[in-house]
């Protein structure tokens, strides 16, 4: 595979593992740390180091797993290790997980004194098509997802396929969510390859695909100011589902599953206010419901829902933004819709 | 006055007042924030509000005075503040105050929903002179300073000299060092200035003058790669006699007078370890002691001084490196000095 070179940093495919080990072996760096969480410290590190010819030079620092941990009190715990540990200003980072690792290791990384180097090696599916890409950083704060962060580059990132042997079949479809999102928003052709695929198996290409629509709309548009935007298609209505699923279910839903959730109701608002056509959103309710377990909207969530969607970090002067699609394969931003058009497409989504 | 030009930003002085007045009335933000300390909400906010035809359309933020405050704690209440007022990315916060409310404003600024624009207006001479101009912001975490922080650059600074007026004669001296130092690592002709000059009333164009020479090498350099290190001359030893102090001495000292320390015994290191003459360190000294009051650097404080400035963030590699004058006027980094020479330096300060 190729490498794809952004506005500062590479994205390394498998193939490229000779670019990483160069990078550790120049010894640019006066300390290398790894931050991973407690299952990836075990199930994913002896991988890592053993592609690294049993790289060992290194200090490993641990976390809890899980989203309830990428938070301000860790990141001071870690901002403590790393200068118990004499970290200086030519330190690097390696963040070796999901998102929440890339997220919170790239936020520590790029705030310890000022800014250190890092790399992400994403291990889920939906970080390696994701969160490692596109320089933002974050963590939560009183569960308000990613209220602090910053847009850093990491140095480099490695994606490796082998990592996903042992993911969980629920964090693939997870991830895979955010894949059918790109080809949406982004490329047709891609949707329908992935509409015959089988997501327990992704392929190495399609990952490839993913990362290279990702990385395009980010390099033309790093700091969200509009193109980027269109990422966040399914995202307005599925934080909502989301962080109301996290606060009342037992079994809450995953972040993919949300935002699938959200495909089929941004999908049903943009027949309404922008051109998809009503066969066009048939044909992706169909798959995402052939694909995610269906999950009932209770009425009496339709409010909190939508104070939810009041509060998200994308909108201005209060008004809710939306990312709708034109057709399959093309997106448009910064669409205002009516609350009764946001509450119907909810009921539209419950009535499937 | 001018305007200076750096790589992203402006600094404004008094006359550009209109500048100041276009950017807020330009109507690009949602809201506007003031973060100001119970002094500067106090005594310098009705100041600030009159310059711009009683502004009012702000929400307050007030903190606690004093660096004991520039912490994450600090940081946690006013991003959930910022949140609770609906602050958005379109926000903008102003600092009102000295460097530990444009540090730390400046740090929850650049990290708020990953950066919200934000105007310094510093009202210490040291701020005005040095904390607001450059991009680093900050905090300190279990007191170790700056530990945590980002390089942003704010939208605009504002430079009013009439802030000063209520300035404690201390805090005026403390300023000043940094703009000796100014003079001392890159201007020869505005020390032997400074030196007839009247530090109780500083004159807008030499502080004007230390903008323009922090501006200068910042923009050279945003990420002190290279020549930016010069600006910490006499912080190696000065930081660290400052540290010792204020956890040691009951009325401990000020920045500016620990740097002052800092510069004889740094200027002393720069005759035996770089080129400056023994007549240039006698004036230096001399000039120094007769502006800051002389301190004992206590024998028995010796190793914890060595401590503190092996743990200094600018080292590489364990190395403790030094900024040190090649003559007065003229600066140099990377400086590598041996542990006798450091020790012999302080013995140097306390035999004057
Ligand atoms: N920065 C961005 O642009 C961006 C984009 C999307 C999502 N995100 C963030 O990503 C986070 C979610 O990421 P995630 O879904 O990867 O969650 P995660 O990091 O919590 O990982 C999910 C679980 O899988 C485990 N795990 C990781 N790799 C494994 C492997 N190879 N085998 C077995 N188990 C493994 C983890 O320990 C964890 O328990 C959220 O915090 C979200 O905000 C960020
Ligand atoms: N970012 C940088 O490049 C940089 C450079 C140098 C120093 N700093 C930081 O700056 C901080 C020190 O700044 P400082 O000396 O301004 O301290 P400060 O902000 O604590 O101010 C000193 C005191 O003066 C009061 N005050 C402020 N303006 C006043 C006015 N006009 N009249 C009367 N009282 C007033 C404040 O309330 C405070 O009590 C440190 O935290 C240091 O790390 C940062
Ligand atoms: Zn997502
Ligand atoms: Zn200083």
């Amino acid at each position: 595979m190729e490498t794809l070179t952004s506005a500062g940093h590479s994205l390394y495919f498998e193939s490229n593992l000779d670019a990483l080990k160069t990078l550790l072996e120049s010894n640019k760096y006066s300390k290398v740390f790894v931050l991973a969480d407690e299952h990836t410290s075990e199930i994913c590190l002896p991988l890592f180091q053993s592609l690294l010819d049993d790289f060992s030079e290194f200090d490993l620092i641990e976390t809890s797993a899980g989203e309830e941990n990428k938070n301000i009190d860790f990141c001071i715990g870690i901002w403590k290790t790393l200068l118990d540990f004499e970290a200086d200003r030519k330190s690097l980072m390696i963040n070796l997980g999901g998102g929440v690792i890339t997220d919170m290791g790239g936020f520590i990384a790029s705030t310890y004194k000022r800014g250190i180097d890092f790399i992400n090696v994403p291990t889920t599916l939906l970080s390696q098509v994701d969160a490692s890409v596109g320089g933002k950083t974050g963590i939560d704060i009183d569960n308000v997802k990613n209220m602090v962060g910053t847009f850093t580059l990491p140095q480099m990132v490695f994606i490796e396929t082998a990592f996903l042997k042992t993911l969980p079949e629920r964090e693939l479809l997870s991830g895979f969510a955010e894949m059918i999102k790109h080809g949406l928003i982004y490329d047709k052709p891609y949707y329908e390859k992935l509409k015959a695929s089988n997501y327990l198996i992704p392929a190495a290409e399609d990952i490839y695909r993913s990362v290279e629509i990702k990385n395009e709309v980010v390099t033309i548009d790093p700091h969200e100011k509009n193109l980027r935007k269109i990422l966040n298609f399914g995202h307005t209505i599925g934080h909502a589902v989301e962080g109301y699923s996290l606060a009342n279910d037992e079994n809450p839903l995953t972040h993919g599953e949300a935002i699938a959730i959200g495909f089929i109701c941004e999908a049903a608002l943009s027949i309404k206010n922008s051109t998809l056509t009503k066969e066009e959103l048939n044909d992706i309710s169909g798959y995402i419901l052939s694909l995610y377990p269906k999950y009932h909207i209770k009425k009496e969530s339709f409010d909190t829902l939508f104070e939810l969607m009041q509060s998200d970090k994308k909108n201005e002067d209060g008004n809710i933004l939306f990312s709708l699609l034109e057709k399959t394969g093309k997106c448009t931003f910064n669409c205002r819709v009516s609350t009764a058009n946001i509450l119907s497409s909810l009921d539209y989504y419950n009535s499937l």
